[in-house]
């Protein structure tokens, strides 16, 4: 099993705060050393630090828990290999591009007979059962919508109806984004909150380390957080319903259905 | 304008030494202060280090210098913005998946005419020449060969005539590589090296740094950088023609036609 944290935010926002509690499950806190990454969007484009060491021991998670990276949107996750060996192209976030957009996923959970899954246009150039799920919903969109996205609302029912149906194949936990939306779909377990004015202080449960996000914030930041369990032991997180889609866009949680 | 720098090497090598160079090109002694970024391929997987800032003043590209991050191929690029203004999506190198291999992919020059190029299956993000350029070749190799790439000499001669036709468009110097293989295309200025035993000492051209290169490989190893002009004083570089192309595997050479 894996650990998933993403971002949606209405200003360019880092993440430093939750890394350092995601960090820790990455070997230190959580089982969690079969490497990590983590994607942040600024527009349209985004960059990706990934690495197949253990996330508590990188030098590249220490740069990226140190040097604030600003953000609209970030998908991040931390790895234990299941399905496909330790290795660079086993490593989350996945990204591709479709219809001039770059698509970010991460998952976390197993899936059975995932090699089953139809191939269309994206191939998996690792081993998981989670590139493959993801390569999946993106044939399935582009074999749909060849050129262009439809509406909005057609494109994440469509999303989520793909994930309903991978979900009956095991654990489906996701994360997937273009920059403009996160996309979030429970199977068994995730959990959000949206940090808006007033703002508090919070206190991570992984390490001894608490944030007053007043000093780091303007009144207008709406700030959304999304990971597997809560980062944080003073907050009131959502508890995500197994079968559940949440789509939030510029921190804000949008209608879905 | 833009610099480009890549590598080919028959073990896992790091870059640091010649990204110690490259780097200062990027704002300090070259104008190229539009960016820069750097992918590693660790075997089939890869991941890419980029930032809109210039590299030399860059906290990112500080550890890309310090930390020897160990890879077989690396495609690395510092932007001075002409084409697309100065952005993450606009930043090179770019990468997308084919055949279910990341192809990574660096251009310096500038081309006349790109919005008329034909788009196919892979559509630009941003709005450089550069990254049109990139998604014409992939999309024409994909509309030949939609499920798997043909023998490799067939599909590098390919690559070499769809860039024969990019150069008619302006300026057209190339890095491209799918993890295994670097090809290399000379618009108009382009320089190679292939470092093997008995290893010596090199002297940086833009910065008052040496390395000696025995103290730091083992006998076996071969090791092919590329750059846009050669990166050391005391060392002899290849300077590649125009309208020549070049294929790098496990740092030697291979012939191509």
């Amino acid at each position: 099993m894996c650990e998933l944290l993403g971002m949606s935010a209405n200003v360019p926002t880092d993440i430093c705060f939750s890394f350092k509690g995601l960090k820790e499950r990455g070997g230190n806190t959580g089982p969690h050393k079969d490497g990590w990454g983590i994607a942040f969007y600024q527009g349209k484009g985004v960059t990706t630090f990934k690495d197949a060491q253990a996330s508590h021991q990188s030098e590249v998670a220490k740069l990226v828990t140190d040097y604030p990276i600003k953000s609209n949107v970030v998908v991040g996750h931390v790895r234990q290999a299941n399905r496909g060996r330790v290795a660079l192209e086993n490593t989350h976030p996945f990204t591709r591009e479709l219809w001039g957009r770059y698509w970010t996923y991460a998952h976390n959970g197993q899936l059975k007979d995932y090699k089953s899954l139809p191939q269309g246009r994206f191939k998996a150039v690792g081993t998981t059962d989670s590139e493959s799920a993801f390569c999946f919903i993106l044939s399935e969109l582009a074999a749909r919508y060849p050129d262009k996205p439809p509406a909005r609302k057609q494109l994440f029912r469509l999303i989520k109806k793909l994930s309903d149906r991978l979900k009956q194949q095991g654990v489906f936990n996701l994360l997937l984004s273009d920059g403009e939306y996160l996309f979030c779909y429970c199977s068994t377990k995730l959990h959000w909150i949206t940090r808006r004015a007033p703002f508090g202080t919070a206190q991570l449960s992984d390490v001894d380390v608490d944030i007053d996000f007043s000093q780091e914030t303007t009144p207008n930041d709406v700030v959304t957080i999304v990971a597997t369990l809560p980062l944080t032991t003073n907050e009131r997180w959502q508890a995500m319903a197994p079968g559940e889609a949440c789509l939030f866009k510029a921190g804000e949680k949008v209608e879905l259905l």
